[in-house]
């Protein structure tokens, strides 16, 4: 298969752990036989030191061109903690979000073994663990308008909005990976209170029985930040609006005690983007020790949804669990043992794939 | 002291556990020689079936002459799951909350020693947890206009709503909550994607000057959401819109092991309204099988915030660890030894206080 994948470094210590999965898929196409392009571009602080622009147009281009993106993370701390700062880091996710129509953000969460004892959760609560959400990430209050301040500056505004078509486009991604798995999809909303979240569930509650095989939840959102603690198991498939989505997936990720693991995928009608879920983490950068498992593993995720190659992606999964089993890791998860520099760590598993 | 209380039991196990919480009243009462008079309205489903509004005027005025209200719970299965029904017991949460304008929401979360091997955390995560929320009960997305449906019903939409003043009271309780406390003040936002948060983060950032004693620290919801797991010893003093504070506290609520326990009190200028944080459990209702320690702590921070009653309300933890260290309790926290009914645990304590 041919291959245009865009590669979005970022900001701290994206590039490094970029690099990483650029080997492993290097590897992948070597063995496979898959013809892989990369083309390079910046984002983030990396793109507003260079043009001025957290998300410039001739990277949206490279991006839009591309058959599937592998994207690092953004933030540096010399845009933080100034509010008035004109242009910042994270605007560029935003609009690269919304620019490449990436309306569904697909976050797992599961427990490696060797690694569930890092849990903050006791191990019977969280052993096993294996559920997903799906974000919406487009819409909602991170976009909705009127949102701003009165002329006085004493009152500030934000919108939330939904339209059907965008929770219909999100929750039938939720259904049929439902039907994949457990079967059981969970509606994550605030009907009791909010409107949008009204139409959430009317909307799911509509679609729900052209998928008779899958059970559908409804749940208060105040819940389910509840139950991801007591009984995260009881989870399969959750569907939710935005902000729901970012206090929730960041909520979930710290649960299974291997965040530095968990990668993720935005999905569109065409374009897939693929990151870990980590953050820029600015105090390792340049210093090769960032674990670049999960932006493996999300290279892993773009084999499996961007170009339904399961075998690849497998194989991928395959060795990271080599390499946990093996010890061969850096040093946030070495516990002790021998720890690997981040480049290493990529060597290692592009060899063991090529093995 | 005069004291003229309401009393709200609502729906569920509500009055079961208020009527515990009265015993315990009447008993401090007639040791500090206070003259209290109760006077009992309904509210929630119970108020449904009496009279067809979920928060009655009748009540409002004997919660508005009151000098503090104690309040059980609401919701009752026959209101759930009917996205259709058009008077819901939870309206007469939210109209209460408006019309008391209770605009600050107060939510410990602390541990027993004897409980908190049940929280789902490991023990070096949760063990001596110690803090508590403000979170802002009567602006936001709660109550901003417009909200609602376009014509076609095809496009939702909230909208979130903040004043600087209604800000600027919220923090000012938890600057001095923070001042009598480990001095660390939280704002909670999503100052990154959210006008509101602006103001909020702003707002925050004028006052703490003149709170010199208390250190300041702005972080994201999602951040938050995280942390709350990983290491909850971290927080003191947390302040947060309506929905975030929805969501957190309730977040917050499981790590203890103690949920059952959690008293909670709302604020307002002039009105104080004190009530357990778990819901009404219908499915225990009229068993006299309920914990009624969490409605009973309550009463305590009743005497504290209502009426700056220091040792009555120390009188009520005491009997209330008392209960736990000799396992007078109910089946929920009784762990294999005998569980006692609702109403002999309020007769324990009453008597245990006129000890
Ligand atoms: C940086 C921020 C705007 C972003 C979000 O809230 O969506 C982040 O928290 C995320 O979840 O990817
Ligand atoms: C019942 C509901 C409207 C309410 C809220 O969201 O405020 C509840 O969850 C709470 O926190 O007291």
């Amino acid at each position: 298969m041919e291959m245009n994948i865009a590669l979005l470094p970022g900001d701290g210590i994206g590039p490094e752990v970029i690099d990483q999965a650029v080997k492993v898929v290097k590897a992948i196409g070597q063995k496979f036989g898959h013809k892989i392009t990369f083309t390079e571009a910046v984002v983030g602080a990396a793109a507003i030191d260079a043009t001025g622009e957290p998300y410039p147009d001739s990277t949206h281009e490279i991006a839009a061109a591309s058959d599937a993106v592998l994207f690092g993370a953004i933030g540096d701390p010399k845009y933080d903690n100034d509010p008035k700062a004109k242009v910042r880091p994270e605007q560029g996710l935003l609009l690269m979000r919304q620019k490449l129509g990436l309306f569904a953000n697909v976050r797992p969460t599961f427990t490696f073994p060797s690694l569930v004892h890092k849990s903050p959760l006791k191990l019977d609560r969280v052993d096993g663990v294996d559920f997903v959400f799906f974000r919406e990430l487009t819409g909602g209050i991170y976009f909705g308008e009127p949102r701003g301040r009165n002329e006085q500056g004493t009152k500030a505004f934000d919108t939330n909005v939904y339209s059907k078509h965008e929770i219909v486009r999100l929750a039938r991604m939720g259904f049929e990976a439902a039907q994949k798995r457990r079967k059981l999809l969970t509606c994550v909303d605030k009907a009791n209170v909010m409107a949008t979240s009204r139409l959430w569930r009317e909307t799911v509650q509509e679609l729900a029985p052209e998928y008779p095989d899958v059970k559908v939840e409804y749940e208060f959102v105040d819940a389910v930040a509840m139950r991801l603690i007591q009984w995260p198991k009881a989870y399969d498939v959750l569907i939710t609006e935005n902000l729901f989505g970012d206090i929730l997936t960041d909520e979930a990720s710290v649960i299974s005690g291997s965040m530095g693991l968990m990668p993720s995928a935005s999905l569109g009608t065409s374009i897939k983007l693929f990151e870990p879920i980590h953050g820029s983490y600015p105090q390792a950068a340049g210093k090769d020790i960032a674990n670049p498992l999960a932006t493996v593993l999300s290279a892993a995720m773009m084999f499996d949804y961007a170009f339904d190659l399961k075998e690849e992606a497998q194989l991928i999964s395959d060795v990271v669990n080599l390499s946990l089993d093996e010890g061969y890791v850096t040093e946030d998860i070495a516990d002790g043992g021998t720890a690997y520099k981040t480049s290493e760590v990529g060597d290692w598993l592009a060899a063991k794939i090529l093995a």
